[in-house]
């Protein structure tokens, strides 16, 4: 079992890393103050993992709430549903929330205990590989938009996250793979030796070696959260953290989420701002290669969809939060292990980039 | 023009008092720091004041939103209906929301705020006395939900408040009046000298003397600055700002929000908690008769409707946030001026206090 701090002075909390640490009731205890719990959920994940949870909360009141499993149900609709939930089930300002499932559970459960009767407490028990290395740690919640993606949500951290790694045996193939593209987000923007090491330990990883995932799992999340203890609401560094993603919540937003997983999504993202980054100059080509093969090496995608056209890209781009002032802001690469967010964008290079799938797809 | 400041550390911000402030650019060049901003008002107040403040906000690009009015629409609908707007406008991450208008539109548009692409900048025109006093200062935004009052929402402080004591010219005689019932109970809470002046100036305030006036927005500003510098999320101290508040929200969630003013239920509710509290053996009863005698002198309801049961009051109180863990805590009156809170409730003395419209309306 590992534990590593995110620092936010009075609001410092741990994760917990390890088999099995799902069933320790000795991690939950500390952060229920109440008597009443209320567990979040999904269809797909609630029936493998519920009933162990459920032993390690011990004697509270908990009262379970079942969303459908996918990113198009992380809605508006779905917050104002658990907060009718919460409140028919009379639960007040003590009551624990706790998230069982992946990053769109963790979304709407953070974004409703941030703003159940003003902020109640919150528990993260993040079941994707995605989840464990990004979403569950940091503290951003929310719900997407028609409009674009997590437009409407808070920041909210969380009193412990609880990343239990036996969850990966149950994880389906395609969203265990997904992880991978914000794993080796976090070498491409502060870690070469890390990059290199998942790049040759790529085998065992998909084959799910435990020593290797804890490492995987450990170093993630210890760039993340020192990244959000220096800048906890993205008033500058934190954006180092959204590499790949502003062209990969487009490719979301235009896909209506049923498309790709996020992580897929950000696979292609990353890519292209790779392509981006070569293309104005800062990354040699070579990189942008080496980034690319070891994404596919993980299965990943790494085409952007033939079918969305630049215009459609680009306008959905400039929907993204990463946009100040009508200014495209992005995080280029420099080499693996340094980026710098730039809003200097050439915007012919970035008509290139929207519109070298082709090239993307190829070698 | 009089200055008041929110002392919040690196969130600290100012309130500014006095006749024309809302005309006044500089108040609110420092604080906004895009070039788009968003006015939520209502089309009550729009009509009235929205040209003024526009000339204030000078250069940037304005967009505005214009809710019906009254409380009943301070739902989850209106704040996405707002929402909506902002995408559809393509207000980003670095846009201003300027609120106009009372605690309904200060609310919602707070809640906003606070959840638009996870926070934007805020200020608040606050164009009633209970805005003025209350609801627009300390940074708690909410809607309603059917099952009870700002039971959604998030605490958010504003960059400023401008709060223009010209806005009572218009104000409908009812809503001024309903101020009263807040200022009235920063007496209560915390300053006898206060209340005491307020008894005696009665017929000046009536009058809207404007000295008097400056008098009551700038020391009941300061009273809630005070409480809310020490205890901004309400674990403890912040709690006393609801005397009478858990009996009035009760009252407004049984009449729908319609029947009744915020500041009357209010009105109603300080009658309820006084009287509870002399039932309990704290106060005075010429204490809780004083306090009676002084909202009616502001043509204040003191009367529980007597057609609300007492086990549907009972039930709603129970809904309300300052449940912890099934137990009521209440704000109990010790002298005017003095208060404490408490969870040891009498549940035979609030029954009492709760069947006792008739005595309530005497006297």
């Amino acid at each position: 079992m590992r534990r590593i701090d995110v620092q936010l002075d009075e609001r410092t909390y741990p994760i917990h890393i390890g088999a099995g640490c799902m069933s320790d009731e000795h991690l939950f205890k500390p952060h229920l103050t109440g008597n009443q719990v209320a567990v979040i959920s999904n269809e797909t994940v609630a029936p493998l993992y519920l009933d162990e949870l459920l032993k390690a909360l011990g004697g509270v009141s908990v009262d379970i709430f079942t969303l459908p499993d996918g990113e198009q149900h992380k809605t508006l609709d779905s917050y104002a549903a658990i907060m009718d939930f919460l409140l028919a089930k009379r639960h007040n300002r003590s009551t624990t929330l706790v998230a069982l499932g992946g990053g769109v559970v963790g979304d709407i459960a953070g974004f409703v205990a941030a703003t159940f009767q003003r902020g109640v407490g919150f528990i993260q028990v993040p079941t994707t590989l995605l989840a464990q290395v990004d979403s569950a740690v940091g503290g951003k919640t929310a719900v997407n938009h028609p409009a674009g993606k997590n437009m409407i949500g808070a920041f909210y951290q969380p009193r412990c996250v609880i990343a239990d790694s036996s969850v990966f045996a149950t994880l389906p193939e395609r969203e265990y793979r997904a992880g991978f593209a914000e794993v080796l987000k976090y070498g491409v923007i502060a870690d070469l030796e890390f990059f290199d090491w998942i790049e040759q330990a790529a085998d065992r990883l998909l084959n799910k070696d435990p020593d290797a995932l804890a490492r995987v799992v450990g170093r993630s999340c210890e760039i993340k959260a020192d990244v959000v203890a220096s800048d906890e609401r993205e008033v500058g560094l934190r954006a180092i953290l959204n590499f790949g993603h502003t062209f990969g919540h487009a490719i979301e937003t235009l896909t209506n989420y049923r498309t790709y997983l996020h992580g897929e999504a950000v696979a292609i993202g990353m890519v292209m701002a790779a392509d981006l980054s070569v293309r104005m100059g800062f990354l040699a080509l070579s990189a942008a290669q080496r980034i690319k093969t070891v994404l596919r090496s993980f299965g990943l995608p790494v085409c952007p969809p033939p079918e969305l056209s630049d215009d459609a890209m680009h306008q959905a781009m400039g929907m993204d939060k990463k946009v100040v002032d009508g200014k495209l802001r992005l995080v280029l690469a420099e080499a693996i292990g340094r980026v710098i967010v730039s809003e200097e964008i050439d915007s012919s290079a970035l008509r290139s980039t929207l519109n070298a799938a082709d090239t993307l797809c190829d070698g």
